[in-house]
């Protein structure tokens, strides 16, 4: 059940019943020179609808942008400051706890949103309580990572070994691929590609990682593969956000 | 061409030959009883993409959220503080002109986004200055709302006449219904409709508008007048955007 | 009655009768070579102070500074940052809410703030309401435009024509010219003025109105025009103001 | 020189002689029974204008608004949160510093100001070098208070003695009355005055200082009077702006 | 009693009694060429202690950074602006609010802090008053600078005459010296110190002050004379923390 | 070397040899009925010592609170709000990198504290880049958690298995028992212990962990096994650091 094509009528019915929701969150930012853009918010958004197919949640437009600043030396990033996020987030779950709504369960496309994401969740139990909303002590905020479920980690470790790095990963690329499949990539990659650097400023993770990826090879990544990524995702997410709401 | 769905090195190229970008902005908001909470979004969305389409420009993810408090007293608003939405226009922006785009066309879908945007516009240009952005003197924005289109009105007027009313309106419910014509809803709506009552806070917006429509008669939409409505928007948005960064 | 020049036991009568007060909202800055700096503050307050005391309502102090970051390149100009304004216009309205004010009508002089106090509304009724102040959804906020006024702008387009303008104009120097017959500055206009151009940043600005006129011939502004547009947006706001607190 | 009385040309041209200028900045509070709710501003205001005619200094308009929350339990204070007035003030000074302006005079009618004003100062200092604006190291801003002024304190004693006070003095009220002799309340003031109190929250001061006054006796004061301590703080004050700009 | 040095269950039983607490703020600050850069912080938490111990009172954790933003020119010096130490402070207070402290006694040990501290206080009981806190009305906080105790002050001026100055004081240095006396350093000092001139920005005050000292001769100073002063501040702080809290 | 012990030329003279400095942050929060309620900010200050001696590096000031929002529902806990801590972190590093610091190493005692001092680095290597500071590019800041030391983890299973817990753990007791001998406190505690509770707000964490321990033991600890975790943590650490400096 999607929020934006639901009337809020739906919504108030709804929420007899259920006051759990998902919110997809992904980013705006380079993917290395075959990942898309979006790459992140692809995967956040089709993962939490599969989600709230198989589990009649209701599913929170996506938030398109999240925290990214460290890619933001490669032309077409789009960054929120994590002091801006924080409050895009708080007014999310504020607006929406006003409902009666009390699970919030982040489906996460982007590891660097999480510190942010938890920086927001700890800044927002105490704006509610403030607020003195009713039933503010029920609400209860989780992210959870598609791409650190344990099945998801498994079958990409068996498929890619070490070449699905950490960033510009084959595992991801293959979902987009497989949601995407008019947009598959291709540009040459050079065998070499840079790795374990710790992550600072813009301007010193472009120049430790130049072409965007971190010892990835998106090369590997098939749109089949990308349905097998989902179908895992979808299945242990899906578990997670009901042992969540109960 | 999607943001979402470039690498970074198409961006890179882009910006060789043009510095525009479309960003869609709506909101997350009651339609009333049939209308979808995410119309203004998805009205947005799908002009944007036509219009890029047309003009070979770059468009950005969807600004889902806009300033819509005044629409809280219904369960599924998700409505950002004008405060947050400056913010969150300030860091689009702010990324997009670091990388050379100059040209920002906002196509939005929502009459209560207009003056926190155009509040935003103001505070992000002192931004650029402050940071000392190259060109940040050549960073221009501008607000086009599609639903002010001139020949959008014209048949709006046209086919509903005095049942457009400002909210919920026939010819925004026929756009969603030609983008998603597996999402049309239908339910009871009153013959009287609330209107002409000035727009406060929320709980008195809801005492007066008590089904969320303004005046309007969402019933006459079809899908075919959505068709007809969207290919009005495109055309005079394309002009408007080719106009804009010319 | 100013508020200024009142009593705070003065002001406690007052609302036993009335919730309605006047805020005059101006600006500081340049308005051409013979325009005054403080105009828009100088037009919002002595009309303010008209319908006042035309209607036996409360008149708050000046806000003098406004939004006009677009005018800050030419020596004079102080502007607000729209979150600053912002945050000045939520404070007012505060105070003033817990004793039991009801209805702000902002007696506006500059287009500038327009979007801005919008913003600020919407931002204050939300604040108000998570204050739980007592009556907040009785809260309400109109910007009135003395400019805009029917009667105001059919005068200025009968005498002035197309050499009204859009700032710096002849019908807005005139009443300054009323107010401060002592203040009336003559220096050589180019007849040639620029017309026609979108707002954008600072330095933008004055490079298209080099000398800060937009389209206007103020030349022409004489204190009995001035006399003659005070009467008129007197005459209209006050039935505005009486139509709002009724 | 007024500044709001001034064309952008003529601030041009004292800027070639003087980086100077005068800020008043008052508070728009509770002065007891008989005071004025504008009382600071209106000293602030009218000293500065005599100080910019003594000293042939720039006079900006009037911050009418200050830090006043300990008298908001009294009806018609309107005050800023110390942060606001950070902003307000930062806006002020950032805006006249970046035409060249280095020389900020603030004179000043609250006492309740002061720290906030400071502060101010402090974080606007540190952002003007953020900002690496032009001469960004001359930048000086001075609190000026007119009732501290040596001889203005001198006068008070001996007119007054003890019935001073500290909160809607004779001392204000008088000059506010050489200002406004249209104004001048009277209402029955208790013998018994409160006195003594530490200054916390709005509702602790007013259950300390029932009817505003702190220890004062206003009755006292006269036009006359009012004219004297003008034209003491007028002198005192203009000497020190002269040595503060020399 | 110290905060850090107790258990929560051990603050719920002195709550029973007692609901003042101390809390010492200093600042990391250059104290001239033989000052510690702990200087202030280290005297607040000295006698803060040794306040605590004679009366019984609780003492939290010391703010070691305060507002010292003119010191910024010197290697070592770690200021808050001050709009982020009005949110320090206002977290501290609001914490201990809510399990019902209510009287807050700074102990401070630099004179820079002042001005932001009482801005803080007076944001705070607004803040307070906002989120309806228990005993909102009865939240009282006091600044006790110990360099502007009496018999500090006059203990100074005795041994040091002149040369205690205004800033690295023999005085503090001396405290320092008592509490740290394997830290006591030397270095030469120009017997020429600058004196007399205003504080404004950083650069500013190194020009002014190139090596860091205003007018002082630490060189004076003896871990005797600091024990001295700090017997002297504990006994004159515990009589006006017992005030206080009376 | 400790910084507050040390004089601005000294520390001029240690950036001539080295940019990095290490800040030790804790917080102030409960830690069940016989922890001490600054356990994680003396557990960070101490071992940031033992570094700082180790490998003769700076050591900033202890940041005394952290983020412990869900912590304050028991008495004693103070927090900052994560927008709070976040400027906080900025304001520190910002100053500190001005002088040409570039290796910061927060040795930290709280879990709590991750997330948001991860969004704070972000932050302020973009604010950094604004201000345009020199080398800003070879800021780096890094999270040095002494608890998840691998030789820490290791021997708190091997002391206390199961009963080490997650909060107010035996192991971090021990250690403030090494610290503090004088400070060790003794409470009847409950064999039974909840445990494996996910955390949101202040209320819900009170009333699933009624006592304040998570999972822990607290009465195994002893200060012998402080000692050994000091050591440990040091030797660790301070590896850490020179890699991390190198």
């Amino acid at each position: 059940m999607l929020l934006h094509l639901s009337t809020w009528t739906e919504v108030e019915a709804y929420l007899q019943q259920s006051q759990g929701i998902i919110i997809p969150i992904g980013s705006t930012e380079q993917h290395g020179p075959t990942g898309l853009i979006g790459t992140d918010a692809i995967c956040a958004e089709a993962i939490s609808r599969g989600v709230g197919d198989a589990t009649a949640a209701m599913v929170a437009p996506t938030i398109n942008v999240g925290m990214a600043l460290h890619h933001t030396a490669f032309p077409g990033t789009i960054s929120f400051r994590p002091s801006t996020l924080i409050l895009v987030i708080r007014d999310h779950i504020t607006c929406l706890a006003k409902f009666g709504f009390t699970k919030f369960y982040f489906i996460n496309g982007h590891g660097g949103n999480i510190a942010t994401m938890k920086a927001a969740f700890s800044e927002t139990y105490a704006h509610l309580e403030d607020l003195k909303i009713n039933n503010c002590q029920q609400v209860q905020c989780q992210v959870a990572n598609w791409f650190m479920c344990g099945s998801v980690y498994k079958l990409a470790k068996e498929l890619y070994g070490d070449q699905e790095g950490s960033h510009a990963t084959p595992s991801e690329v293959a979902l987009t691929q497989y949601v995407y499949p008019e947009a598959i990539k291709k540009a040459p990659l050079s065998s070499e590609v840079a790795s374990g650097h710790k992550i600072y400023g813009a301007a010193d993770f472009r120049s430790r990682y130049p072409d965007g990826r971190m010892g990835s090879n998106p090369d590997l990544a098939t749109p089949e593969h990308g349905k097998r990524f989902y179908d895992l995702a979808v299945e242990e997410l899906s578990k997670g956000y009901l042992e969540f709401v109960s």
